[in-house]
């Protein structure tokens, strides 16, 4: 039995709230239940030095959790002067999810910049960073061909995110903070809407997954990014 | 006539959300108009290295802007490495403040950090931050008291704060940032409910102002505080 | 009474030592009593990024205190590889106030930095900063005269600080150590030579203070600022 | 064909050279073809802060790459005064699988931190720090018993680690750095000696990977592990 | 002939100026002509971590220079937040040189802080810092003895520094900054009154020094040392 | 007697090993007994902001210790944010004398560095990477001349460096660990081919040094660099 109640191929409630902030070119509250994270993708008119002068663009993600996001206060990262190790493999695994969807020739000389800072967090605050930012670079996008600054969306494929593990002995789906903190094994999922994987990391906090075991958390994934993926188009209307 | 339309001495519209998120012992969404702060405040059983022993606690205040709650983003300072100046400066006036309405003695060897973060900007995010950092604060002290590690509230008086500047030669309440981008001065007063002043800053951009501006500024400051004090109160029912 | 037998009114022994080093434009030594602050005014033939190309320039200052300066040594900010909060709060109050005597157009596509070291303090070494920093910014000024760069003066109008305060019940002038540490508030102000307010910074530190209060200390200030204003145009010849 | 002529499922010729330098209590150069890493492990009788009281221990990695261990030089990450993302992701990876063979209880409180320096760089560093580092590991583990500090190894399990990716549409597997450069799916596993999977880090870089090329590299990855075990128990005798 | 007329062995005026400020325990200005010095001694009650317990105390030196001490302005080094390679290699000079005349077990467990901070800047600051840093040392050592804290000085020995090089192939003593700029060779030099070297610190600036070169610069030196060691005795009283 | 039975004019074996590292354009591993530094050049197509457009190159050095070269792991410099005085102090003794070795107007707008990574450290790190990093900036500019980037060498004269120091009352060379932390004066010499000095940092870790002592230490230290120099060009073929 799970800790929520919920079937073990059962995601949380999720919504995914548009405009939530008024100056972002995309602005997108996400919430994987108790889980809440807000995305906004800003344009930028350059690149970053490295890719000047080639007439690509890039994306990027930054992530952030607010002090009191989390059972107990953690330190503000800005104040200590440095980002913690979770932070940045964490903001470099959201970009090279939503890079993935990207065609950055047809996005030209130009940078969209995805933050996603934690409100509120209860477990899987990555993989709804991921889902969540999804929708703000298809907004950001929007904003670029309506006003004309690009004729068509630079996104190819829809992309979105959930985890998997494995939770006293039993593969589960889209896991919340009292399942994750005491899994055997974690694993974050980024699959498009072809069925095609982008990103697989996972980890064995216990003792190591079996092939088997490994196998069943893809089917789980491959299941619940179904769902999430049609939860995004429902947003997008 | 201000770009709002609102009348000189008119606040724009308030709200004081409690509770938005849900691990604070203070958890407090507040909006004048546009501008939107999320203050939290955490309980610490413990009080900075210089305080230790003295049988007094101490009261403190973090605050951060999101990069995209305003116009244009802003760079992240986790990633950058270090708080602006004038992150340090609005910080360090909203920690003053809030310790003005507290009895450090009667706290005990404990600590409250009160994080705002700015979702969004639109002028006064210091201001709002002090009265929404207030109510955070009442309702973590109030835990405390349920919690029966305090007999009584460790809170004295009542703070609230709110901006008064002269725009196009008036002189004007709660400047938005349309306002303040163009006024010539700009004055934060941080009040108390006995209507004695806790902070005012007051600082000439264009022209230095005269002893009469000063005067009606004061005047309009004491007006929209108590409008922000009887909110407070509403809010917390 | 005042530890120091002062009457409320009175200031502090002034003297302002002009050409008190031999590299910079403008370097004067400033002493309030027994607070000493090193005063140098740079110009460099060169504005930050952010304001290229628009053929303004810019004035600003900065701020530090010599570890020994203070009754304990206090850390070297240069060593710890930070500045304190207070540090930051205090040169961005300087800077301003300077550039509100500065016709920034007029001194075209320059920066003068007016960097205040304090050798001694005793209290009011923000206030000492701005009086004697605004007497290195005219000799820089002079300088970019003498050797033709600019025709006129960038200097309309003439600053001065001051602090005022409520010791002991009575509001007092010019606030040395002694008093400081123990004061219920504390007011920097800085005016100009029309007796306009550049910026008016006042800080409860004990109990709020009323009106009245600070009626009182407003019109202290403005009495302390106009015998500075003058013993700076004594210094200036 | 691969650009080294190597068959799909070929690794590159492993060397590992155990007491590579004197001081450490276990220190093993390791190659993967022309990828060379010296991996130190160093005792230490103490934990870090979180973990004090507690009976149990902890191993930690660090990762670093020498300047010029890579085609063009690199920064020195300590004269930049800050890690990459990407080696903190690295040593983050190493840490966790390391400590996925090590059994914390047995270890006591006492920290063993393995260090992982790239001396020359072409492709799969981490993957072979990983399998260096366990064999120092093991010497480390094994000085421990010789001084009867410990009296039966804190080891439990055998790790080892290689990538496989897709290159020219065909799985392959220990990608040297002209196939990693040119890859596009590029995924690192870590496996112990009961078949079990540590971890599965899977990135597409140009299109994502469909199941069955997942399942075809990992089919790689298990043989090719087990290559490497094998190598590990030569080494250590 | 040398720019400022002097003769080749001929120091520049030397002044020392004891109690220059009021805070510390020994507070010095000392002049090498234009370069002028302030060092102070500050004496606190407990010693670095790593000397704990262990009976002993400890002398260091902190060295900064004003911004504008040079001809062009300099960063400050608060600011940049980090201390230049210059500063942190004259820091440890400094310290390792007083510390040479430093009984440290007879200072028991305290730590003796001498910050020498550059206000104008004309050749030889290093040196100067040296000569008036042990002064500065000389009247801390003596406050201790005053309060009873320590029965007999710790102090042994009497330090000074000068530098000497070869400019326009002609080894001089003392350079000012005309001929530091143009030096060939530069050399700074430590004794101690018992005619010991404590530290020698010799750089070919242009090309290599011949044995003969530095043989005739070290007698320059010891010239030079015994009449500052005179001066310190003088101002000592 | 010293600890390692060597005679006082004796050095250690000295290994110079060539093309150590694929990557760079010098790549050196050089041995003074247990002391092993890695040295390799980079050449760079651009020198640093400071040099642009005067046609002169730049040859600069960088420094470091694995954590565990040394008997007991130090702090990783990367991971600390900062390199230590001592790191520092090091690497600007290099760089200079590496330049003493260097026509830079030769060398035209390049910048040549020479990183010196200790692997295991045994006593004379520093002088080691003196010596290897010549024979590594040698190999680098051979490369330059090879690829007709340069017409003939921008070395003139060849560089070598040693350790000198009185071990219980003896001038001996070459100190191991074992004599240098007991050493109670310790010298590093860096000396050309020609016989002339281009460094000579001498320390009194215990009492003052005579002069009769530093002509003895610099005997040694001439002796012991023409060995030096003599391997070197053996090493160069």
């Amino acid at each position: 039995m799970r800790p929520s109640g919920r079937a073990a191929g059962e995601l949380r409630p999720v919504s995914i709230q548009r405009h939530y902030t008024k100056h972002a070119e995309g602005s997108v509250l996400i919430a994987y239940g108790d889980t809440q994270v807000l995305c906004t993708a800003s344009v930028e008119e350059r690149v970053p030095p490295w890719l000047r002068g080639q007439g690509r663009g890039w994306v990027t993600a930054e992530y952030g959790m607010l002090p009191r996001a989390t059972h107990t206060r953690g330190d503000r990262e800005a104040a200590r002067g440095r980002q913690q190790g979770r932070t940045v493999e964490i903001q470099r695994l959201i970009g090279r999810s939503l890079r993935a969807a990207t065609d950055l020739e047809a996005l030209g000389e130009r940078r969209i910049v995805v933050d996603c800072d934690v409100l509120q967090a209860d477990g899987g605050t990555r993989t709804a960073a991921i889902t969540g930012g999804y929708v703000a670079l298809v907004d950001a996008a929007a904003r670029l061909q309506a006003s004309r600054t690009l004729r068509s969306s630079p996104l190819h494929g829809q992309i979105a995110s959930v985890s998997v593990g494995v939770y006293r002995g039993e593969p589960v789906l889209d896991l919340d903070y009292a399942e994750d903190s005491e899994a055997e094994t974690d694993m974050n999922v980024v699959m498009n809407d072809a069925g095609g994987f982008v990103e697989v990391q996972g980890t064995a906090e216990g003792h190591a997954f079996r092939r088997s075991e490994l196998d069943a958390m893809l089917e789980l994934a491959e299941s619940g990014v179904g769902r999430l993926l049609a939860a995004q188009r429902e947003a997008l209307g």
